[in-house]
């Protein structure tokens, strides 16, 4: 029997999946979490029927999400991941000459089926240099004291639980966890499918911060694929080196110049 | 009853869209037609159950294939299209002062059914410079003399009917019909999902032309949605005038800065 698993993007689009095998499909405190395998895009994961990621286009959004801040900055050491939980965001961070990965993801059922499961994005939590907690995100930035070069948010959408990592409160702490001339960077969903969730972040962040870029990438399996992320800093975001490293999207003409979309530019003015 | 309609991206992939009202279906002579609405994406035009425009986001494509070559010219007058009979692309096309655009399509229904249907496209049809030709695109182009200053294919995909607009036998004719240093400009479908489709496009044009430039852009509805327009010419491709009209994706920065996806850059090296 064919099984298809798919994502309700909206209440009236849908992208699905045949599953050539189901790995895992459960409960944990939090959500509900499926792991398939798929032909086209190779391993999916999905929680609550939202895509977090598939095997063949995760590396889009980890490698922009990573990337811009980290060479933005001459020599950055101390990374803090809220969210993150399959460890593909930290496998990009790696990339660079850093000493400290805190990663703070709330379901440790991700980050447990995560190795089992997606040992291409979980290969990073061998790493030494990697520390994870289970933990709250909101709760951890603001009871902690270690100030960090980057802050990255891999959060799910912020509707339901993640949407305490777009309110101003929680970039108010975030900003106080960031050295000076440190940099905030986060998903902010899809411009083009959900302009109101990308321009409130882009607001709230704004409160905090004197520079903000965002960057565009298309994530094929998100709704409405134009996906968008922001950085935020007081220092700037210019890069700082080249890549000793490969990539598959990002690269340096991308970096340098910040290209949106004219649509982009009307939300954001 | 909900009706839902979609398109098999690949063998195990699937977007689908539940049409608040199915406006069209039937059959012409070349394929199925179905035009569906949505609340989402608007009007849909499917034709053999391929997505080829959606009223949301049937922009980028359009814009992007009409304003590259346009704009890399300082006073284009004569344009072919071969396919679009939508209308959109002459939509775009005539933003500019051009005096001619010949358009050559194949099936009459789509034309006909678009102008009853799909008016924010079909509009362009109005226009008196506007001169539809029903015809094979492949036939027109080796027996035609005039010479024109771009010529954009808008096809469907290198799969079946249209393959034939893919070939180097092709561009060569269409090279014929170009002034010395007019434009070819193609969609050459997504690199990201069927990157020996984009390949064999690629390599084709290569044959006729010395400079070829390929930009992305995100289709939210076309497979693998990392779309690819490949433009070649034997001039330039640099942007020779700022816009005197409104666009939502395509701007100066975009064209001025080519840049592409590393993978991408693998594939044409």
């Amino acid at each position: 029997m064919e099984e298809w698993y798919g994502e309700k993007q909206t209440n009236d689009v849908m992208l699905s999946f045949k599953a050539s095998k189901l790995l895992y499909s459960g409960k944990s405190k939090y959500q509900d979490i499926k792991i398939i395998e798929n032909e086209t895009y190779g391993r999916i994961l999905l929680l609550d029927g939202t895509i977090q990621l598939t095997e063949k286009d995760e590396f889009i959004y980890h490698e922009v999400l990573a990337h811009i801040p980290l060479m933005s900055l001459n020599d950055p050491k101390k990374v803090l991941i809220i969210g993150g939980g399959d460890g593909g965001l930290a496998r990009e961070v790696l990339k660079h000459n850093v000493t400290n990965v805190d990663l703070v993801e709330i379901d440790e059922q991700v980050v447990n089926l995560s190795k089992n499961y997606l040992p291409f994005v979980s290969s990073s939590f061998k790493d030494q240099r990697v520390k994870v907690h289970i933990k709250d995100g909101a709760e951890f930035v603001k009871s902690k004291k270690g100030k960090y070069d980057v802050i990255l948010i891999d959060s799910t959408d912020p509707v339901g639980a993640a949407s305490v990592l777009f309110t101003s409160e929680f970039y108010k702490n975030a900003k106080n966890l960031l050295k000076v001339n440190g940099i905030l960077g986060s998903q902010t969903g899809s411009p083009f499918m959900f302009p109101e969730h990308f321009k409130m972040a882009y607001e709230n962040m704004k409160i905090y911060f004197k520079t903000l870029k965002v960057y565009t990438a298309p994530i094929p399996t998100y709704p409405g694929t134009i996906w968008s992320f922001t950085f935020a800093t007081n220092g700037d975001l210019k890069r700082k080196r080249s890549r000793n490293f490969r990539t598959l999207f990002y690269n340096e003409e991308y970096h340098d110049n910040n290209i949106n979309p004219e649509f982009l530019k009307d939300l954001i003015h």
